[in-house]
């Protein structure tokens, strides 16, 4: 009666840091069968996406782990409840959908309260009324170490609206909702102050006047209102994702899904003066922390050229490169006019273990 | 910087093995608001049924924690991932529904191969393919700690089809799908010659013979075919539910939710004759193991009385009790002709700490 999961060391087992975030993905969703022609879209873009009749419901699901996703010394619970909410209708809004339901589990060991508990519904319940998305069901475990939070969401949208990756051409405009890169100092900042407090516990955390990227980082907003922003504009993005992993990886998904390549002009990445500083004090090129930092849930999305005038003037929207085809590779152009070539930073990277949703 | 769970640390409080798991699950969705018209039912039953126009989309999720619902030295990865997937599909029979699509999102800790992940996603895409339903997405992370699985499950119905846990009324007869207590039974079993495996490793577990329970615990299966064989039959249940937590604890499900009380008679339940001696050898009440076991996914349902003509020959359904008036009470009748309170057996209680879902 051996532990199961060693039942099969006849061959040599791979353990999952060798294979990678994507690797991974592909390998455990390969073979699936699809049974319902309803399934529009399963596994590979931001939502699943379901025919039901005259519109479609899109479907997504993210899961946050303790020590992985979060960390417990500097998050409080309730910006975390309504951060776990964030992310996933950031996904609903990435489809071009509109959230609506949601449900969510947790899993969390004997040392969390009941007030505790209390404390992150609240966040959840919070991102709920200002989203204005139906909290229907869920499930609550013991678990043996931590605290896990796995939330599906389900969204809306009328069936020619949907956005996916798969929709960009060589020469669309490669377009950015708000700035990157704030998320990831927040998240650095936040880790300095924690060494500085283990070191010496009666050292008060140095996080005044860094609000924005704290904020950023604790507490992220999805971009749900981009969709009414591009409705208005009368422009209707060709392919969009949200910014989860940094913009680098999620470029490189609309590339693969698309069958194209890209161009992005390094001056043209939106990033907030003060994060700029701010990566500079922490030796990082700015441009980095917006490439491979991810969590900003901005959208990145690309349009026609036809719609460039349209576009140009939008509040918060950059142009920050175009679409190419696949044979001239996906490259960041710099100031002095060299290619840098884009890389994923993935799980294996600069950042925490991460996750891969699929 | 201290641990932000315990912040609020000037009041008690509340250890989450205190409040039970029903109260905890009444203290995290008290006060949800819902906006959206399409949310028929939220919180409450076996799915949430939403309004898509000429039908409804039934959703409803199950967490799987190792140590709490699995323990690794006698679960195969493979029918843990069955399993998993099996438990959603049960949620949406026990609605009247058809199960479509799937979500799975595991996070597994550094003990686990990429091998091990593949045998737990061969289990549920077999599942999918047994009842066809469609895997499409997901998410993967790395977790602290064993192993933990949550899937979400999409059905569809006819909005006249759909059967909530409130419909029962007084005099209705309930009904049970299949026998009951053999899951509990394996359960048993399994639990007892890991004892002996560690006391002895050499030991071969004595689990030969049955096959039935130990099956009923690691590969349930879930009773979709129930809908057809009643829809033959020209019956509609009043209400319905799975029974996940055992024949107790659901039947004041239906109770509660429908405003009723209810008789079940001893001698009426269900029980493999196998399963009656080994519960016996156990020293357990058979019947116990019905009422508190749990785990077997069989459906639970009333009917009208004028439907008893055509259900008392149905294969594989028996009639075990009735509905009553609120106001006398649950309980079970012996055959002695004693009535003995039904009592939720949640997690406090003699199983390994479980789950809520709601």
């Amino acid at each position: 009666m051996p532990d199961q999961q060693n039942n099969d060391s006849s061959f040599k087992l791979t353990p999952l840091s060798e294979i990678g975030e994507f690797g991974l993905i592909d390998r455990l969703t390969s073979g699936i069968r699809l049974y319902h022609k309803e399934t529009i879209k399963g596994v590979g873009d931001d939502a699943a996406v379901i025919d039901v009749g005259d519109k479609v419901i899109l479907l997504s699901t993210d899961l946050l782990v303790e020590g992985v996703h979060f960390d417990m010394m500097y998050t409080p619970l309730r910006h975390l409840g309504y951060k776990s909410a964030v992310v996933n209708i950031s996904d609903i809004a990435a489809m071009n959908g509109i959230p609506k339901q949601l449900t969510v589990s947790v899993a969390a060991s004997s040392r969390f309260s009941l007030e505790a508990l209390e404390e992150l519904y609240e966040g959840i319940k919070l991102a709920c009324d200002r989203y204005k998305v139906d909290l229907v069901g869920g499930d609550t475990s013991s678990g043996n170490k931590g605290l896990m939070i796995s939330v599906t969401i389900l969204g809306e949208a009328k069936k020619d609206e949907v956005i996916y990756r798969s929709g960009a051409r060589p020469n669309d405009l490669l377009c950015v909702s708000g700035d990157l890169g704030s998320a990831y100092m927040g998240l650095l900042l936040l880790e300095r102050e924690k060494a500085v407090f283990k070191a010496n516990p009666n050292m008060q955390p140095e996080l005044d006047g860094f609000d924005y990227q704290v904020g950023r980082q604790l507490k992220p907003e999805a971009r749900t209102d981009i969709r009414e922003t591009l409705e208005k504009l009368g422009v209707k993005p060709t392919s969009m994702i949200d910014i989860s992993d940094g913009l680098a990886s999620e470029s490189l998904h609309l590339c693969k899904q698309s069958g194209t390549g890209c161009r992005i002009f390094e001056e043209k990445i939106p990033i907030n003066p003060q994060t700029r500083e701010l990566a500079m004090e922490f030796k990082l090129i700015p441009s980095v922390a917006a490439l491979s930092g991810g969590e900003d849930y901005e959208l990145l999305f690309t349009i026609d050229q036809k719609d460039y005038e349209k576009i140009k003037d939008a509040e918060d929207i950059t142009i920050i490169g175009h679409m190419t085809d696949a044979s001239e590779g996906k490259a960041m152009v710099t100031p002095d006019n060299k290619q840098v070539e884009l890389t994923a930073q993935g799980w294996d990277s600069m950042k925490i273990e991460k996750t891969g949703s699929f």
